[in-house]
């Protein structure tokens, strides 16, 4: 009877947040709008596990001693956002291979004191591309766009699979050369780039078996935008947006329109916090509880 | 167990955790005991205040990067415990002057990003005879303890009262000194100072307006034990016992049947609390919300 009460107090005890509480953050600045503290605290509560996520918003200035902090706490994971992405990359005791050649990271685990980086961007832009079943290997494939967000997904495709050719099409022209050179140096695919605009430019996309939106064209507030004007899409072609808010863009409508197999930004974005969750935990991320905080949330605005 | 009082306290605490929440932490080690984080969580949901509570066992190497981490983070307070308080002081922005004498801090503030320190100790033990309407000019006190709590409650009485006599009876004859010495560089009072035993060191005790026993003797599993012998308490006396498990201890137990006014360490323990809580929050903290937690936590060992 004893040992019952006890395992019941222990139980009850271990529900609440603790002493043995583990504890996962977001450091950026801004942090007000950002989705992740709803979603990870709501997947630690539908699979009863005793973790927290906190928001903090950190100037650049403290940027290293948030770190140092975290080491300090022994805080489980990090996500790290706008603008520490790149600077992060120089703090951590190691970093995942493809983080390391997309030279930013979005996602720390705190792996018994030492902190590795990831992106989980790229890794959750692979793992929609796996959902949908399909096989990179010799495929072409069109990015528009040559930030942060179309690094992160060119390396991870790069570097997961043969693929037969990467399309860069972007704004700067030295973002896309940079991004173009790096490319090259991790896959034996024919890497090219362009500056988007033209009949040319855009008569090229539909001959590509994937295109994928890396630009915030489309996103809320200007949802009548498209980063592609309505005609130049193939009807064979897989069109992948990242933009989730709103879930269907009016690229993905036009795509789904024509008949295209579709990715929508909602599943890029609930996959790379699957990636985050599973890193930090070591549990299967509850996707379908994430989905609907997501679209919750949306539906609220 | 999703349906047990304590995942709902934590889904409870959980739903409202957002980049606006604010944070207050334990800095200790080890901190697994500590009812600081039940205490305090229960408190910020009995107000419906956006706070949470979390503790993390920081080890002496760290405790440097766990303030430089605090101000980072911008988390709103902490509270300080063994082995860290003495070390806090030097890391503080400032310092309560209370707090500055007594040599150590349990409680830090964050006020606009600077860090002040204090001792709630002290002041929960002032808050305790305050409010049983005790006046302590003019009054002669027998102190029993010459280590952390016996400063922190001498140099909060001695600093905020024209005191008659403070009179401290401990064990270690160095600790004694020092804290008769540093006590004269602050009041007027009379201080002394003798190492506790023997028939004319009891017989002492009941001339002296009140007792403040701030050794551990009596404290749980040890109830049986009184770090006075039951023969040498005063019946005019006022009898304080920093002891709060048992909430009745031995020492208080003998001096209620003897008909002597008596503060338990109960008292003190929820209104250091109440002093942390109000420091942080700027609100009126909810004491039998408190009271309540830890009568709940003793009553289930």
């Amino acid at each position: 009877m004893q040992g019952s009460k006890g395992a019941l107090k222990r139980q009850k005890i271990m529900k609440q947040i603790n002493a043995k509480t583990k504890v996962c953050i977001l450091i950026g600045d801004p942090v007000g709008h950002s989705l992740s503290p709803l979603i990870h605290n709501a997947s630690f509560r539908a699979l009863g596990i005793n973790f927290v996520y906190l928001a903090f918003q950190v100037k650049d200035r403290d940027f290293e001693n948030a770190i140092k902090g975290m080491k300090a706490f022994n805080f489980q994971g990090a996500s790290i956002t706008i603008p520490h992405k790149v600077r992060a990359v120089e703090h951590m005791d190691s970093l995942d291979p493809v983080a390391r050649k997309i030279g930013s990271i979005n996602t720390i685990v705190n792996q018994n004191g030492k902190l590795k980086g990831f992106n989980s961007d790229g890794m959750g832009a692979l793992k929609a591309l796996q959902d949908h079943r399909v096989d990179l290997n010799g495929k072409s494939i069109f990015v528009l766009g040559a930030g942060g967000v179309a690094r992160a997904i060119s390396f991870a495709l790069a570097m997961s699979s043969q693929l037969k050719e990467l399309h860069i099409g972007g704004i700067i022209k030295e973002e896309i050369n940079c991004l173009v050179n790096d490319l090259r140096g991790v896959t034996e695919a024919t890497i090219q780039g362009e500056v988007i605009g033209g009949g040319a430019f855009w008569g090229k996309i539909p001959k590509f078996d994937i295109l994928i939106n890396c630009t915030p064209i489309g996103m809320y507030p200007n949802t009548d935008k498209s980063p592609v004007p309505d005609d130049f899409l193939g009807k064979e072609q897989l069109v992948f947006d990242v933009v989730y808010n709103p879930p269907k863009t009016r690229l993905i409508k036009e795509a789904e329109r024509i008949g295209c197999d579709t990715i929508s930004g909602m599943e890029m974005f609930i996959n790379q916090a699957v990636v985050q969750f599973e890193h930090w935990t070591g549990e299967k991320a509850p996707e379908e509880v994430m989905r609907k905080v997501v679209l919750d949330h949306l539906a609220e605005r």
